[in-house]
């Protein structure tokens, strides 16, 4: 594959990428301060993408999110995402992305369990064997059930990237991942979203290429 | 297609949504107060999708995008998407959503007139005969090559839902949209994405079916 920065591949996505990344270092330089260079680059890259500093404020990484991440992409593990907007977004992986939530499987168990089908996405990717990181762009409850089913023991999870965003339920369930021993990088509040998750996946599948 | 509420088609998630809307509701209610019911809808929409309260100061609408818009999407035609998580967000339209940015031949474009691919990606949109709503969430580089093609009478666009993010070129590029004669919607400042731009098509195309 062609050597990307940020996204972009011409020489002028180049120029813009650069030229934001730029604008978004002076923005945010005092609040990441104390981050790892690969911390740094993550956040850097969520600011870049919402054009919102304030997440350099409300994101949030465990100490072991970055490794436990880097080790799980370079290996091309699984991708899990709760939805195909996020999915969508993720253009530079080579291993296997995965997202249930329009299976018709996940459509009959949200019926059978009256859960969402963003729950019952996750329930299916554990049963079909998934191994890797998850990317929560969307769903509280997605992200509940992740929870759940590694605290069963049923899903073998290396990270959650956790960014559900709203107002009902989202802020509780990040604080909720936050409180775990799982690996994970989490925004505070009910911001978040499909690009939040993005920039971060992609951020570490670039970091894990050497690329920033 | 089953009837849906803000992208819900569970009860649990249709309750969710419900549920947010009231709380959205009540965060920008004195804002909204001087916009039409629809054009209501679709601020709601966005701010519920992004749990960020300032899309209501920022969003902008001409006084004919709402008529322009719903009359395009109600007989079916074509939406343009600049990026393919764009086109991953619009899932209950029954007509044809293109997005050319992954196209050979908009890389090939790309290359010989060193523009970016978001641009090449909206002139192919253009000599493939495109007539319809056009959904730029990411590039400014997509923006302005669409006025520039309308200007020059080569595409046929019915509305733009022009909401570019970034801290490069994006607000230029809105401020440049709002001063056309283009029905448009606009987010002012660096502050837009794909979240902003799945929201307002979704609530329109939601309109036009007497959904809300």
């Amino acid at each position: 594959m062609k050597p990307t920065f940020m996204g972009a591949s011409t020489k002028q996505g180049y120029e813009i990428a650069a030229k934001s990344r730029e604008i978004v270092r002076s923005l945010i330089d005092e609040k990441t301060k104390d981050l790892t260079s690969e911390e740094r680059s993550i956040v850097e890259r969520i600011v870049h993408s919402t054009a919102d500093p304030e997440y350099a404020d409300i994101t949030r990484m465990s100490s072991d999110f970055v490794q436990q991440s880097l080790e799980a992409v370079s290996q091309g593990k699984d991708i899990l995402t709760d939805i195909s907007m996020v999915k969508a977004g993720i253009n530079k992986y080579p291993g296997n992305i995965y997202c249930y939530i329009s299976d018709e499987r996940a459509v009959n168990l949200a019926r059978e369990q009256e859960i969402t089908r963003a729950a019952a996405a996750m329930e299916l990717a554990a049963v079909e064997g998934f191994e890797g990181v998850v990317v929560i762009g969307n769903a509280p409850t997605a992200l509940w059930k992740v929870m759940e089913l590694v605290e069963a023991g049923s899903m073998n999870v290396k990270s959650v990237i956790g960014v559900p965003v709203g107002f009902v339920g989202a802020a509780e369930s990040k604080k909720a991942l936050a409180e775990t021993l799982i690996p994970h990088l989490v925004t505070e509040g009910p911001k978040g979203g499909t690009p939040v998750a993005v920039a971060a996946i992609n951020s570490l599948i670039n970091i894990s290429r050497n690329e920033r």
